[in-house]
């Protein structure tokens, strides 16, 4: 292969890639809209958009596994083709919350409605954001874009612990509706992975941009302050 | 690079990730052990290996771009060594699970203690039992034993779905119980997430021995079945 002709199939699978990374964004923008409405036909689509994903994972594995076999590259070029291996799992986890979050609509759909004290549709917002933020920086390759996502990631933690508070605090009070609320912070739970999900991204970015390995230094940042002030028992995992 | 030196990197590259997993499966153990017992001490050291998990992870993958990079391997090394970068990951996640469950551990402890109707230890054995397992697949190169781990995971799937539905039953009728209950579900969760990812490397295993790409061929087969029946929800995602 020329080094044309490399650099062509490098933009390939680039563009493969980017077209997993909007059906994963759709899978979630539907499976969010199925809550918003309770319609179960969108239920049925995200659905469909799994084996979609799934599909088209496959593919981009095997075409990044091919290029790594016949061409050898070095440097960026083999950084950037394992970043393209690892985005395309995470996103492929994408498609997975939002087929939760739909599984959980389903559920939701046969219990009487209720009034819950969680904005889902807020942090909906906020982890999509994340996610096209992170791909952004993909397509661009700037790692300055890349790392403001990783600061965007609390926001949706500290969002889906205040929601395992106040829905924790729905089942001990009005517990008929437990499952309701039960529902609705599996569905935050699954909104937080999917912020993570958009976290592996943008490190992964950085990864392939800067050379560096950002992954784990806020964790560990996190667990040293952590150390000074009491045992931490903040997970909502 | 010499060959008979590069196979000897690979083989370090193998013990190394064999170190990491030791990790990874300790920490589940002693995450569990601290559930049983409920003893603290014991989530500070779960806490502590999560710190020791990520750095490995990051050493690991140094490693193996190392490889990639100098030696441009080809055919079964090169799938060897994505393989060992997916594993990795996934082990990465699995001491983040244990993590997960320790905190959990932590926040019941300051609860009143509650006899709940589930049997986190057993679920915990069979997941254990998967990652073992598939690690030891990935040791023989065995394709057949890494088979066999892909029908454990509807095991411990059912029990997941089992704690869900008698422990919101808790939550309903004894809406006092609703935080312990709440706890022990996420346990159960983190349980079910951990056969996720044995299932991942059983996988990872079969596509470096055999060249085969077998995700999804399950969830693909499971989702043509209940398309005939009727519309699933059985996830407790």
């Amino acid at each position: 292969m020329t080094r044309i002709k490399f650099q062509q199939s490098l933009e390939d699978l680039k563009e493969n890639l980017l077209v997993m990374a909007g059906l994963a964004e759709q899978a979630i923008q539907r499976a969010i809209e199925a809550y918003r409405t309770r319609d179960l036909s969108i239920c049925d689509l995200v659905s469909r958009s799994e084996i979609a994903i799934n599909r088209m994972e496959r593919d981009v594995d095997q075409t990044a596994l091919d290029l790594l076999a016949m061409e050898q590259p070095m440097a960026t070029d083999l950084r950037f083709i394992l970043s393209v291996i690892k985005i395309n799992a995470d996103l492929e986890r994408v498609g997975d919350s939002a087929k939760s979050i739909s599984d959980r609509v389903r559920q939701m759909e046969q219990l009487p409605s209720a009034e819950l004290p969680v904005d889902i549709p807020r942090m909906a917002t906020l982890a999509s954001d994340m996610v096209r933020k992170s791909l952004q920086s993909f397509i661009d390759a700037n790692a300055e874009l890349a790392r403001s996502v990783l600061t965007m990631d609390d926001a949706v933690d500290a969002m889906n612990r205040t929601a395992y508070k106040t829905l924790t605090k729905v089942m001990e009070e009005q517990p008929h509706l437990a499952p309701q609320a039960l529902n609705a912070l599996m569905i935050s739970r699954n909104l937080e992975r999917v912020a993570d999900h958009a976290t592996n991204i943008a490190e992964d970015v950085i990864f392939w941009v800067q050379g560096a390995d950002v992954r784990h230094h806020k964790s560990v940042m996190a667990r040293e302050k952590s150390q000074q002030a009491a045992p931490s028992s903040s997970s909502a995992d």
